[in-house]
């Protein structure tokens, strides 16, 4: 039986958690517009989003079920989703693209004077043009769009056990990718060649799709961990770092792993190996009651002496419907640890002037502590020696 | 050598003409926020944009170069590119994420009694928390943002003929990946397992990463054009289609192709040989001084016989660092075409009841005519036997 989707249940709890929040923060609606958020009610799955054309709207009303206000061409996937009320327009439409629809609904939902609730926050944007939301405010008057209160933040950083499961299945498979580095990595490969490779290694164990995948491969460390691949050929004593976020049935995994091509040095071990001990010790203290501040404190004790941080600026984040999500791993971020919670432990250290090492894993907040969701590295950096 | 990136001589002449179209508009500044946007000027090329924690700014000044106001995770990259003011701050701060050094290094580039320009039209958005676009302009006053007067939809849509030979390159990678089709597909296989093995044809074929695959497998046509792959085995008779947006070097490709599993009917062939004849139709009228327009209704003529098209909404659209960009092949589109624009033809034609083919080509438009990017498809649909 196939393990993809979610029974419709998943969706009615997150609706009536959402109306639960809505009511308390006297919200008589809420207007998502990005993938992310219009998939959590929905289960609407497309990478028709790559196109950034045509708006998307849905509405989760303070009782009852969610209504999309989409474009036409994508009516007969929405159908199939657990979603009933199914309003669209033929976009792209250049005079009145969706907004007179939208408000319409919104305003049968919402009536003249409920807050309607969009996320406004930190991580958030608004996927439509911003002058057809002026056009829609000033249909929508006098009612207005306010602050989703944090809804969105609040019910997506807690996963279900079947999102945790899709998250587990999509860490899997890169960890089967990454144990197949040997087959595509050696002194002379140039790295950008090795990007494709392991793409393909990542979609061969069984990704839908990889929307991330960044690294390096350089002598003593890298100078930064987002680049793409270069041209250049790996070379004896490099660190090749191969960061990917795969998806697997809408759900990311977001780690790296550093490999030493040909040989290694002392240095480059001591760093893996204190990375290591930083994800050890964050995993020592993360259950639900800690906070994203005390994780960040606890790595950042084992890689600076606890200087507090780097240009990267957090060491770790949430995971989930996107590659990064909320809380982040930074001094400043107090948010609660709470069962449920998928979190990247993400350490880096200097190993020079402008050089570092990045170390990354996956876990889960369960009631007596993390588990890992990623096949967590030992402190020994692998060598690949080039037997292919 | 190398075919990546620009020379800087290209940067310079886009930010050029983007200051004269600023000094006719009466801007003082233009404010991009989006990846596309932001390459355009800078070059900055990273697949980190999938992370949509961190907000990142460039900003265009009436005259001199462009300033980046970012991450310091990104600093080291964007140092790689010919933007020289980069100033950065350590995100996420949640306080604080970017808007006070964004404000101040705008009101020094635009003073305070300039208008900025944003993107605020079709095909738009704003990549940044509207809580902070609220602050900034809070800060900015009495300094206002304005739309951007339509500068970078009319830059970003003629293409240089740097940007046309990327495009091409990146056709021909699918191209190639799409003449191997038959290596991964026959009756029996799985969509999902299909889908998965085209990436990979994709990428052993030259592709950097496949932002884009959409398809499906039914027997006389399919019900959407943007669904994700399913499970289900292809069947004796299906038409399989594959449309795949791949990047190379950062612009796209954006073209389906069809395929009979074991055995076709005439009246498939028959369907596909009008979506052809629709293409070579806009092909002819496709030249400068032509509109959208014209070749939205060249293709309708054939496929509908004039009945002003389907719920797809449109009959192709512009092309290049996005997979779908302006304008769109609408009746409503005037967009007067000029050389340089690089454009997919999309026609698709109903099968039956809730039934369709697509076929798509992408093409530039020449002084005297079109010219195709991808390796035109014939009349006969192409049957896959599963002689594998």
């Amino acid at each position: 039986m196939s393990d993809r989707g979610f029974p419709i249940e998943e969706f009615r709890t997150r609706v009536l958690k959402a109306q639960t929040l809505m009511a308390k923060a006297g919200l008589a609606a809420l207007l998502v517009t990005t993938e992310p958020d219009l998939r959590y009610f929905s289960g609407y799955l497309t990478r028709f989003w790559e196109s950034p054309t045509r708006p998307w709207f849905l509405i989760v009303p303070a009782s009852g079920e969610p209504i999309a206000v989409i474009p036409s061409i994508g009516a007969a996937l929405m159908a199939r989703t657990w979603i009933k009320d199914i309003r669209s327009w033929r976009a792209p439409d250049l005079v009145d693209d969706g907004v007179s629809l939208l408000a319409e609904t919104l305003r049968e939902v919402a009536g003249t004077s409920g807050v309607i609730g969009l996320p406004m926050g930190h991580e958030s944007h608004l996927r439509m043009p911003l002058a057809d939301y002026a056009r829609l405010t000033a249909k929508l008057a006098p009612s207005v769009i306010g602050d989703d209160a944090g809804i969105l933040r609040s019910l997506r950083m807690v996963k279900s056990d079947a999102e945790i499961n899709k998250i587990r299945a999509a860490c899997g498979i890169a960890d089967r990718a990454f144990a197949r580095v040997s087959e595509i990595a050696a002194s002379g490969e140039p790295l950008d060649r090795v990007f494709r490779r392991f793409q393909m290694l990542c979609l061969d164990e069984g990704a839908d799709w990889v929307p991330y995948l960044a690294g390096a491969s350089e002598q003593g460390g890298y100078s930064d961990v987002i680049s793409p691949a270069t041209e250049t050929p790996l070379a004896e004593g490099d660190v090749l770092m191969l960061d990917t976020g795969l998806v697997r049935d809408g759900y990311f995994c977001d780690f790296d792993r550093n490999f030493a091509i040909g040989a290694t040095t002392e240095a480059n071990n001591a760093a893996h190996a204190r990375l290591i001990e930083a994800v050890d010790s964050a995993m020592q203290i993360a259950r639900p009651g800690a906070t994203a501040a005390d994780l960040f404190h606890a790595m950042d004790r084992i890689v600076t002496g606890g200087a507090g941080g780097s240009d990267a600026g957090r060491l770790g984040h949430g995971l989930g419907m996107q590659l990064t999500e909320w809380p982040s791993l930074i001094p400043a971020d107090q948010t609660e640890l709470q069962e449920g919670m998928v979190l990247t432990l993400e350490p880096g250290i200097e190993t020079g002037p402008g050089r570092m090492l990045v170390h990354e894993e996956n876990i889960v907040i369960r009631a007596s502590g993390a588990e890992f969701l990623s096949t967590p590295a030992g402190p020994h950096m692998p060598v690949l020696r080039g037997a292919r």
